[in-house]
């Protein structure tokens, strides 16, 4: 038996280590297009930024430790060029030497991964315009950003005649590649315009979490354009760089990072005439198996099923990629081994902030035309208050309305955000419900949480509103609704909401007697743990109440 | 309906607190023997360390807030002195004013918390000598601390007559409370000596997991003691405290903290003729009543469910506390909430590391007589390693060897215990198999983890052994076993292993004529990693092989 897997990073690589300690037999080939196997590439931007140090240190494995370890044949530099899944052959070009060959396989695998988009927009090419994909682009970023600029021409950001490095820098497309590069570009000094072609940044979130990140990156010093998309690059009488947009907008740049997104490398599928899904990936089923029984394919390149929502989905992470990887080896070894689907597990460093998410977000549940959910805000500290260096965990929570499965989560903060996301990823693989997130059991000590986690906290509000004791509404959706504001007077003074009662609570009980019966009074106050409270006195009093889920801290990210 | 909550904190706020959310109209009664309702218990010893600066920050809620937000009657200082289930009453006493009073209830909740245990030592009361349960403990502490000590009449410490602060504390119990007061009187800048009569710290861990945190402890200048008790106290001529020992040491002492446990306050229980458990706390069913059904108990001072074993336990934590409360609450108002059990899900913030548990340990499953348990070591780094701060963790897992289920965790490292420690507590909570824990989607960027997060990991290797991809032993059963050492020769001569052969793993598929056919065949590296991949060839070519779990790392924890 003979396996080729084409592409040595993360599910190639995977693939291969698992299917030589599966079977010491097969006879394995692994050919990867560029010069390196199995290299980290989401540590590229932190090489840029120079966090990383050292080029070597992006290497996770090499060329040789497959060979030696893993007694197999292992080929960087060396492209497939051709595929007859007819005759079962894959033509092969080594780029160093310009050699073609022919080798036949029993099962192949393919994992190519996903590519820069790269956009018909005029002037792409021009010098100082990179995409953040390999090695070999970072490096490439690195000593642009090294090099000495001649400014003495003209200067149209300082207006200084003199020689310097590069100082402004767009970005174009705000996803993760995006965030981390803005970043990183910042850490190493220079200005930084971001341009979004959609209305927000970091597409996986719901908009009014986004719109966090947004306000979170202007603190940062970082012009962030949304709903404005390149439309040319071009250069200047002086030789200067500058970026055209939709808007009419031009953004003179001495760098520009193209992360406006990746799409599946799907041409060698197409040599293969293996099946492409509706999402544009290579389709496989969940023993990650294409259209050809032996062909399998793993990785970016693939599109694969939303846990949660069951469609077909294109997630680009490495998680699942390896396991993809793993699947596959287990799979041609005869296993039968199952990939369970993605359920979108993210996470993204953000100068001191962490913005992750797990399963589905509500605008994908919208554009599914699913209403079957319910939401809630919450704000809650990322440890106990009383013990230094707590802040403000921003979390969403979507669940089914009708039975309390959970059915996605969002959370963004400044500590303590990776526990949370984690506990809502296992919750969500294990079928957990509001009512289970209740109970949850997390850990606790005052440097790490509250005896309530910000988990518990998320089940106890959700199951509030599903058991019935707390009906919850969005500022979204007031309607007609009277407002009542439980705040403190002095708070109300500070923040007050146009056409809102302002009824503090402890003076609630004694001041019914001025609240409508007819009408649906929504409370809020900061958090909305006051107006459910408010809320409760006034659903037993016979009044038809219901809390603003996040209150004031939701309304000031609308 | 008139409902009596006796104690103010953890369990008897919250109980108290979502009676009125729930029920508008019952009248409630909440007596706190203390001061202060809802305090910050956990917080004490970061208040005597100064990491807490105020006293008021200890103070979660108030009476007032009580009697004014939740409309009930909240007493402080005032102490339950008798209670007569036939009578329904309980008679109270205010320490302020003297004032007895009786009062009826339909429903009564026991709250009332774990005392310090107070073992019968001479010289328990010297001045001094201080347990850490109250506001008013960490006030005298510090107090303490604060107060300059005359050297002049002579000075077994320094020789110097002079006058000082105190400079030097005992600290009794290795526990949690004794730990977070050693670092916290070792950040206060004092010398600590840590006391434990047991054989090891941090007793809710195994063995060799506390191993780690005593080393660790001694590496921040912390003299342990494990395996001595105190036998008494004395004040010498010079006024000085000396804490004696079962081994006969003398430790001279400035101050001494009492912290060897907790036990359950039962005397109410006792006054009210209701049951105690085995465990010797106050005996709840699901709903936390108890053998009167008009009684109910929470907290620290009840005995619950082990949710892994279902054996009875005492579980003194904050947050089961938190939510038994609540169940209580619903139960009187007539809904059928039922608590889970615990899983001792817990953390402690030691320095710079945090050790971490939850579900069973080795050491549990073996005083239950279970054998049906298998066990992994692993040392990952707690983000990818090439981006700067990767700590290693030190992780245990515990799983089911018939089916699979996770049944407890162990973590210890300088960063990313909670994130790992809280999907276990998860994973646990909703019956996760080490094959769930393979295919689990948690975040990663190389800041926050892996693509392959340690969690994945701990399930990759646990199934590997289930499915006999990976025969496992452990250190303390290699038996005649032949040693295969697969590390590299300089590895090899840096920290060799007694009657182990070296056969580097890249050379080992050209030597398998010099291993052994007959004898089991044990293979080892570093982390296991290498001996894994060392154990498939070796099963493949037909020795009987077996992989050391966790290797040298593991070796050097035993």
């Amino acid at each position: 038996m003979k396996v080729i897997i084409v592409g040595g990073v993360a599910g190639g690589a995977s693939c291969a280590a698992r299917l030589r300690r599966l079977d010491e037999k097969i006879e394995i080939l692994m050919v990867e297009r560029g010069p390196f196997v199995s290299y980290a590439n989401c540590g590229l931007p932190y090489y840029v930024g120079g966090a990383i140090e050292e080029e070597s240190k992006l290497l996770v494995a090499t060329e040789q430790m497959f060979k030696v370890i893993f007694n197999m044949d292992c080929r960087t530099n060396c492209e497939v060029v051709g595929i007859s899944a007819k005759e079962k052959t894959v033509k092969l070009k080594n780029h160093l030497s310009g050699e073609v060959s022919i080798e036949k396989y029993d099962k192949l695998v393919l994992s190519p991964g996903a590519a820069p988009v790269r956009p018909p927009i005029p002037g792409l090419d021009l010098p100082g315009i990179f995409p953040v994909r390999t090695v070999g682009d970072s490096k490439n970023i690195k000593e642009w950003l090294e090099r000495d600029i001649d400014r003495s021409v003209g200067n149209s950001f300082t207006g200084v005649d003199t020689v310097s490095k590069p100082k402004h820098a767009v970005v174009i497309g705000g996803g993760f590649i995006g965030l981390e590069m803005v970043e990183n570009l910042i850490e190493r000094g220079l200005s930084v315009v971001l341009l979004e072609k959609l209305d927000q940044v970091m597409p996986p979130l719901d908009p009014e979490m986004a719109n966090l990140v947004k306000r979170y990156l202007k603190k940062h010093d970082v012009k962030v354009k949304t709903g404005d998309g390149v439309t040319g690059f071009r250069k200047t009488e002086n030789g200067e760089l500058e970026v055209l947009t939709e808007k009419g907008k031009v953004h003179p740049a001495d760098v520009v990072i193209m992360a406006i997104g990746v799409k599946p490398e799907t041409e060698l599928a197409k040599m293969a005439g293996i099946e492409i899904g509706k999402c544009g990936g290579i389709s496989v089923n969940e023993h990650m198996i294409t259209s050809d029984p032996d062909i399998l394919a793993v990785g970016d390149a693939v599109e694969v099923k939303d846990f949660v929502t069951g469609e077909c989905t294109l997630i680009p992470l490495a998680g699942p990629a390896n396991r993809q990887g793993r699947i596959a080896a287990d799979v041609i070894t005869g296993r039968k081994s199952k990939f369970r689907g993605t359920q979108g597990t993210s996470i993204c460093k953000l100068f001191d902030a962490a913005i992750a998410q797990t399963g589905v977000s509500e605008k994908t549940l919208k554009k599914l035309g699913d209403t079957d959910y319910e939401k809630v805000y919450l704000f809650p500290n990322s440890h106990a208050g009383y013990y230094p260096g707590a802040k403000m965990l921003i979390i969403k929570v979507i669940f089914r309305k009708s039975d309390g499965k959970l059915l996605g989560a969002q959370v963004l903060g400044e500590d303590g955000v990776p526990k949370r996301i984690d506990s809502f990823a296992m919750a969500i693989q294990m079928g957990c419900t509001v009512y289970d997130l209740e109970e949850s059991e997390l850990c606790y000590a005052p440097p790490y949480g509250s005896a309530k986690d910000p988990v518990n906290f998320a089940g106890m509000v959700a199951a509030n509103i599903l058991r019935g004791d707390m009906p919850v509404i969005h500022w979204d959706s007031i309607g007609d609704s009277f407002l009542l504001d439980v705040r403190n007077p002095p708070e109300v003074a500070a923040d007050p909401v146009p056409g809102a009662v302002n009824i503090p609570l402890p003076q609630l009980r004694s001041r019914l007697a001025e609240l409508p019966k007819d009408r649906q009074i929504a409370s809020f106050c900061r958090s909305a743990q006051r107006s459910y409270y408010a809320t409760r006195i006034l659903l037993q009093n016979g009044f038809k109440a219901v809390n603003i889920s996040g209150s004031m801290l939701a309304r000031s990210i609308m």
